[in-house]
């Protein structure tokens, strides 16, 4: 009866952990409490810009955006052009300082498919909990400047990764409404086409290499752990996507009249997939695990030490097995994977008809490790494809092909990522470590590898500098689903880190 | 240079072959020739009604329509109300006739996606030959009556099958024209869902058990052999469909933090496909040929004095091979199949996003032959996802479900069609059989049975008379797909055709 009464206490009062933390870095909590209403302000107004970063006219007017918020700031910011979504660049030196820290984030976000959300996706909306729970939409306070830091706010990019940027400019605040400067030097650089892969940063860091010259640079992208603890990363896996088609006639055929006899492209298709992975999750693709370069001992170390959610995240997510063979999460996502993104051949149930379709696509991910490049993985991949008996074209085939080959794949890619990966027990990544610990006042979950993937080893080619992870969104955001969300606490918590950060020693 | 003289010649004269045919019904040819654009004009004003099932006031319309178009021959003609679209019931009746005839067509047509029609589909437009080919849109001749037989009139329902019902009162009218009366007693069944399964069929035949009785039910549907001759049918396969949906996480998740982890449904699917056939085009459902009755002495001979297409279709279609382990298309379609409709798992290509989806879907057709029920077919499918691991279920899973099984598939499956197969050498086949060949002056292609399916099962069961199907349209009709489109010449030998039957002995 106690016990339950105990668990009854406990369960009412988790949703308010306004002391769940031990910080230190008292002047920023207080600057946040004092402007909490503002804050999440200046963030609904980013957040209010639609960001797909194949929508020119908006993309510009979010970098526009960006801009005013830093020269507002008195940081030097100027728009780096390239290809396609210019990346904002800015600086701000302190007289003295000595180390400069270089911080990345996006601005860009997924691809939106408005039906599926509950609210406009470009119309930042207060919940007061998780919408899957069912929390009602919530209106901010009308006195006071606090706001429930379990709330949530439901926007595109409200954690991936607009968040990252208001958390940086405000801890930037904090340090000034102290009188002080941060301890080092900054620079920004916030890219306008992450979601899209970046293809126009390599170009665009390529021909500002000397700018973006930085002791470090902290990525501000990614979630937190599971666990809700903070967590810096060391390195991200590398990924390259493939689309794989498969053809069967060249138009599709009533299944009463060639059914048993026309091929199947969507069959096929199944059948290819099947033999790319066994039952367990292994690759099952000639050399796929080739080249790996293993964990040393900080990273070892790091994995064991690290919190192990996977039970708690199995019942969060409904699936009652994992395909990792009994690996962690945290060892599986330290291994090259292949995914399939999508399917699509006609359409399926009251969209359906009786047909044999015309082709069947699926896109697939390789996700890459420290040793594995996207070309070397891509030609695996398309080696394995040839060896279950396709003749592999760029183009949708002729009819010259057609009549020659029995098996037909058009296979297509693009350059992807590699993976990057940093030491973990350089001198500066110790001290970003520290700061990150002295911001939050708890020691942060050190990964390793993130699973994610991000545009970062081109600074990495460019300025030979380490690289950090430095994620504040909280891991149940739906980045890239619908219904995207930021947990308003992860904000909060993300403003003291980057505080700790910018006073750093 | 004679030689390709001649060929240039009979290229040049190919597209007009009047003559093509030995019709040795001279009276409906005459009446045809006399009043091409009009016949057309009457269609055309038919298929510029929409018709899809689930349109109810358009299918309303259609309805209305054939009443007046029946109603203006003569023909005492009426609804008959089920649950959706009403089917268009008329009767015939000729003093001292011996037999009835009955006739059945269907005004409803396939779902149509008007982005991939090259004209709007209810807006029916001539072509002077095959769109794919290029031939433009073509005017019908200012003066005179005829039209181009190898021109083509595009527009959904242009061939399945509405152009039945336009050559079968048009056959009435040539035979009027003569002034006479047909042979026989007729009667008109006009489905309006054959194409969403004619699911209210059944109780409205139940319900008119006695109005439908006739001595065989001649189906006006599907298309000619693909040599274009005319072809007959004693059968058709049977079909039922099933949904299949596979479960991962209960939200699509990113690929780089959970890919190698959380189980990819759209993997899962490709494995569970890929199981129910061999790379042969067998079946490896248990049980799935069991129960199959052979064809009898007829039937096999019918088969073995069928023109063989194979290879001209094999390169009209692009196809460098078929799945029937060397069983021609007229054989294979004597078996059961199992045909994937369309897979469906988030999206692929450009709107692809790296991530794990939440579930993935694709939807199947079984066909069935004689001694194969729908119930039995789906259960030995179904019993096949089980002994593939499979927890099956019927809604979608909730968190208990998920929690306790790794794998989960849900299957739903509507009733289907049982397959029919009339005897060929029944005394009223066989006066169908030399009506038609009068009809046309030339031997239909006998099929035993058809590949398509058809709700004529339920005319079987309450009227018990036997069925031949008399198709008319082109093979090469598009009708499951867009820019379906009728051969002229096609409407004008199925109006040959009808007469011929309206006129049997």
């Amino acid at each position: 009866m106690l016990r339950s009464l105990l668990a009854l206490v406990l369960a009412l009062s988790s949703p308010l952990p306004y002391e769940a933390h031990l910080f230190t870095n008292d002047t920023t909590r207080n600057y946040r409490e004092a402007h909490e209403l503002a804050i999440l302000k200046e963030l609904e107004e980013l957040l209010s810009i639609p960001n797909v970063a194949s929508d020119t006219a908006n993309i510009r007017l979010n970098a526009n955006k960006l801009l005013e918020m830093m020269g507002r700031r008195g940081i030097a910011a100027r728009l780096f052009e390239g290809s396609g979504p210019p990346a904002v660049f800015g600086e701000l030196k302190t007289p003295g300082a000595q180390k400069t820290i270089g911080l990345y984030a996006h601005y860009d976000g997924q691809p939106v498919e408005p039906a599926k959300w509950a609210t406009d996706p470009f119309k930042p909306t207060l919940r007061s909990g998780v919408l899957e729970t069912g929390a009602p939409i919530a209106e901010p306070p009308q006195s006071g400047n606090r706001v429930n830091p379990e709330w949530r706010l439901y926007a595109r990019s409200a954690s991936d990764d607009k968040a990252a940027i208001a958390a940086i400019l405000t801890a930037l605040d904090s340090i000034r409404a102290e009188g002080k400067a941060p301890s080092v030097n900054l620079k920004f650089l916030f890219d306008g086409e992450e979601e899209a892969g970046s293809p126009g940063l390599p170009a665009i860091a390529r021909a500002h290499a000397s700018e973006l010259g930085a002791d470090i640079w902290l990525c501000a992208d990614g979630p937190v752990h599971q666990s809700r603890r903070p967590q810096l990363y060391f390195g991200c896996r590398g990924v390259v996507k493939m689309d794989i088609t498969v053809y069967g006639a060249s138009r599709a055929l009533h299944s009463g009249h060639y059914g048993n006899w026309a091929p199947n492209p969507a069959m096929r298709l199944a059948k290819l997939l099947a033999s790319m992975k066994d039952d367990k999750g292994r690759v099952l693709v000639s050399g796929f695990y080739d080249g790996v370069v293993p964990l040393g001992p900080a990273e070892t170390k790091a994995l064991r030490e690290m919190p192990k959610p996977d039970s708690e995240l199995m019942r969060e997510l409904g699936i009652a097995s994992t395909e990792s063979d009994g690996a962690s999460l945290a060892e599986a996502i330290n291994q090259p994977s292949l995914n399939i993104d999508g399917l699509r051949s006609e359409d399926v149930a009251a969209q359906s008809r009786t047909i044999i379709p015309a082709e069947a696509t699926a896109t697939i991910d390789l996700r890459l490790v420290k040793g594995i490049s996207p070309a070397t993985q891509v030609a695996r991949v398309t080696a394995h494809i040839e060896k279950q008996g396709y003749h592999v074209v760029r183009d949708k085939p002729d009819a010259e092909t057609r009549a020659r080959y029995p098996l037909i794949a058009r296979v297509s890619s693009e350059s992807g990522y590699p993976a990057v990966r940093t030491a973990m027990n350089l001198p500066v990544v110790e001290a970003v470590i520290k700061a990150v610990e002295s911001g939050l006042g708890q020691r942060p979950v050190l990964l390793p590898t993130m699973g994610g993937s991000g545009p970062l080893w081109i600074l990495e080619e460019v300025t030979r500098a380490p690289q950090v992870g430095v994620p504040i969104a909280n891991h149940d955001n739906n980045q890239y689903s619908s219904n995207e969300n930021l947990r308003i606490q992860n904000l909060w918590d993300g403003i003291e880190m980057f505080a700790g950060i910018m006073k750093m020693k």
